[in-house]
């Protein structure tokens, strides 16, 4: 039977006090709605229709490159006149999942097994046993099965012991929702249709209402001020870690490591304190990062170490590669196996060869550098005049001194040396030695200035 | 009715194991009683008697410039001692509020609603009731009334069994404290003078004793030892991290933040992991602030990035500023609307106007920049001779090439540029070129030297 | 009685999904097998005895300088048979504590109370009491004396209530260790010999088991997974944390610390968040390290500061020297007295004079500085010839310039003074001024070039 995912998303969430609809506040990097979106994939739905309401042009632009069906509810009338506003997309046959846009972690194995319990019933829901119920719907069954749906307002003192509440979360046959929603009515207090209503229905029609539980409890918690989001943030967080922790990556405490993404690991990773990861990330066997590294959408082949404080983004690091502290590696880096990279150096849409050095204070812009080549501390690579960048070439086996400023467009060829704090602005031939230099003067008996007293 | 702050703030705190006062120890930055004078000043108290034993001077010095009374209490006799030394400078008239120095936390609002309640019995006190009771000074009541405080060591096995128990604040007439305290007894096995025993005197005129309880617990946990010190910071930057969050602020992780001081936000302010805010800041809306950033004393306007670990101390940042990541603003750093300020970039006493980029390794320190102007890598402001700052003036729209070295006083004039590698030493006029730079030399087949065999 | 320690260390740890032998893994940067040697070591064990198996190699050259006996267990056929391999080179007489490679956080103080209690009965073991037993070997007693050890699976209804649980942690009579462990059977589901059938034995013989509980839970929990390991790395990091607060340091936040060896400290010490100490680090009085600092084997004397992110390793830094953010001392770096050392400097095998000064972006390698000594801003000891080191050699009261390469070997004398921009490749003498700079030149109207449309 194909399955059609309807989220709710019109909310405007006041309480995060923001100027951004809640379903965009983000959650581990990504937006909150966009979380749902993604399990909604991962269930490979037939069509995902998502119920938009306040900030609606921002939400549908953040999502503008997924393919989901939009549909307005222009005004709050409650859940159930949410998903009523779907009816004219709605497909006559299969299944609708149900899902709230600001409950972000719910697993797709959880609402697969959803599906799996509604396909025979017709209608089905997510519960869960608390602790403490006190304030949601409670799930009141006889003889293990469902009766009633009391909110907690309504329930009686006995209803309220009951620990077994309702997440919200739904799947329903598009049959009985195209019969069903036109018939809700709002007539309570609030003045709102609430979908709720539907499992009375679906017991006067003496239909049974499957359930099921979720896995782990913070799959169906909602979001609804910056507390909550934080809470959550860790919860997901520490889920992301302990399946990280399970494939074998040796983090040092799991507490304080951030992936904003996704992970690919080999064997024996090591992650030291306060990682974050964002984007797509691929680690190889025994790669190590250090304590505070930011690294987002880079690939870091085996054997690598990447030591504290080191900031990547967009980059591509070979195999048995050194580099850190404090080292930053922009868009376009590209560093051969067995590179050195040390402290203070920064690297920008540049290829660096096998066993190429740079280990101290570099600015390496727009560079091919080949194999075997050591880079001078506090060398420059001139790339921009101001208006145009250009490109600077260092062949194999260079030695490119320390202090120097390498004006591109410039090569420096294979087996090249240039003496230190050297302007290079012409090439170098292979095997040569530049240098741009005047001579050394001394003045004996130098006097040097005196602190003015003010 | 005025009221009087007085505040016990005399113990040494041998558990500390500091050769500082315990009411100095640094609680998010500010020492112990710093937060207790601060909370009185909320209040509006008429006067703030502090009682000071150890550590006297240091402690008086700390707080030089507070309208604070010092009182010193030469022996360590107990409580009731302590509060009788104040005597001779407390009113007749009037209320007191009796605070401890190693109480840090008590919120204003609970000590005012614990003014307001005892304004109209004379006495009234602070109670918590905890699940395990165990040490402390219990509550006993009768028909809801205190009937005594009873400590530990003397309770029945029933009396054990009270949750409520005494914090040692009270809030006391002073007529009554000039009368019960010079009759206070050191008759007990300490051999000192309880300033508890003021309730027992209370009840026996015939007064009724009012007690409030606080909002939350650790507003009235003290602090003996380290551990408890440590504790107790995370429960207040928990607290105070909370209090950002319900303003709209959004913290990624709130058990990993840290405010030493004042933060003042707009709207959509995102805090990354790890953030420590010093002293007194403001942050714009949509300000952002990458991991691991340490930022005291700052202004940042609105719509600025910072990336990770920037490090800032004084400095003035416009909207729309990128900065970082390893950038550091120092004292006078002041930054126009859209400035790039990029890695390894250090700003002292100097301004950036408008859209102007200093994107790598630069040092520049009493320096005045124009708008619309790019300081290239490695370009360092050269502001000391030895013995005296200079300053280095940069117009608008210049282009000040990589590896300068600007030797102040030096000014370069508005759309002038300067060559790669160049030591500046004269004014460089408008819209000329400007370099210094020997010719480049080259030797073919040049040699490198050789490893020596050691 | 001399004691003898028996550590199982051939398990593989197949559930760690690693290479290395899981007694190899790393907690607070020590293999677990390293803790449980240098508890036997504080114990003054006669001789310590590990049972090697998976990875033996690797296991063994890892402790190569240990003075450890390896046995080899060539099948693993259950902890029974582990200690029976041992029985070849088990003195006769003596007593031996049998532990676990996995778990590395028993107490010596825990240990040598067991020794202590066994000494007189022959035999005894660890208990401990939780208030979940399940799955757990429980402690059968009556009239407070253990009649058995009864495994989970085999426990009657009532049995299954004992908390008390057996840890796995014996020590026994080496004479009886001769005399039980050629009789244990393999007659079970498993086919394994079981270590704790001695119990058995020994009740069988008449004799009396003492027991011991630990201090604390976490010294006898073992490692099977990442997960556990992790948990266990912060319950360390706690109990490591703790004891240093009760010393008297001044941790911030004791959940974002980590000691990866031992720490000496004196009085007043203050560390703020997420530092990292590696190695044997030693804190003079009312040294203060900022946040995110990793510091390894280096020691720093009274009175320093050292701000954020800074990253030393096997230095030595003196008294009220100021340090960072941002800064790097590499080993061999040696600072005196009332050094500054600022943001982006780079520190290796270099030793500095009393009150001298690097502030900004430098890299002293290879170098000797005197004394109240000035370098300036991007200056590089160029010590490198691309083959070989040489020395930089700078004298007391120099001024070094802005963006200098000391071309090492190379000597700069007491009182010298260096120009801006320099290359020295020559001695500079004393007092004398040196500079290496050609004429700046000026081209007015200069004509930029213009952005390319592409």
């Amino acid at each position: 039977m194909s399955t059609t995912v309807i989220i709710l998303a019109a909310g405007k969430g006041t309480r995060m006090r923001s100027s951004l609809p809640k379903v965009l506040q983000p959650l581990a990097g990504r937006p909150l709605l966009g979380h749902v979106i993604e399990t909604a994939k991962q269930l490979q739905a037939k069509n995902i229709i998502t119920i938009f309401g306040h900030g609606g042009d921002l939400v549908q632009n953040a999502f503008a490159n997924e393919n989901v069906e939009w549909v307005e509810q222009t005004e709050q009338l409650g859940t159930g006149h949410a998903v009523k506003v779907t009816l004219p997309v709605l497909p006559q046959d299969g299944i609708s999942l149900i899902l709230s846009g600001d409950v972000p972690c719910v697993q797709q194995s959880t609402l697969q097994k959803l599906v799996d319990a509604s396909t025979t019933t017709g209608i089905g829901l997510v519960t869960l046993t608390l602790d403490d119920s006190t304030g949601y719907g409670r799930i009141v069954r006889k003889d293990g099965k469902i009766q009633a749906i009391v909110e907690h307002k309504d329930a009686s003192e006995e209803q309220r012991q009951i620990k077994e509440i309702n997440t919200g979360i739904y799947c329903v046959s598009n049959a009985k929702l195209h019969e069903w929603l036109p018939k809700l009515s709002n007539d309570n207090a609030q003045g709102e249709y609430y979908l709720t209503d539907i499992v009375a229905m679906a017991l006067a029609d003496g239909m049974e209402i499957a359930s099921i539980q979720p896995e782990l409890a913070f799959e169906v918690e909602g979001v609804n001020d910056r507390v909550q989001l934080a809470a959550l943030e860790r919860e997901f967080q520490n889920y992301q870690a302990k399946k990280l922790m399970q494939q074998g990556v040796h983090l040092i405490d799991p507490s304080r490591f951030d992936l904003r993404g996704q992970l690919n690991v080999g064997q024996d990773v090591r992650i030291d304190i306060n990682v974050i990861i964002e984007g797509v990330c691929e680690f190889g066997d025994n790669v190590e990062i250090g304590a505070g590294c930011v690294i987002k959408n880079t690939k870091i082949a085996a054997g690598t170490k990447v030591q504290p404080y080191s900031v990547f983004d967009n980059a591509v690091v070979g195999e048995n590669v050194q580099i850190g502290p404090f080292s930053r590696l922009r868009p376009g880096a590209k560093l051969a196996n067995e590179v050195h990279i040390g402290n203070f150096v920064e690297v920008k849409n540049t290829s660096i060869g096998h066993a190429s050095k740079a280990n101290h204070f570099a600015y390496l812009g727009d560079a091919e550098i080949g194999a075997e080549s050591n880079i001078g501390a506090g060398t420059i690579t001139c790339n921009y005049d101001g208006a145009n960048k250009h490109k600077t070439i260092i062949g194999d086996n260079a030695f490119v001194g320390t202090n120097n400023s390498l004006v591109a467009p410039v090569k420096i060829g294979n087996g090249a040396t240039t003496g230190a704090g050297s302007v290079i602005t012409h090439d170098v031939a292979d095997n040569s030695l530049a240098f741009e230099r005047a001579k050394q003067i001394s003045k004996e008996n130098y006097q040097r200035p005196q602190k003015t007293t003010k």
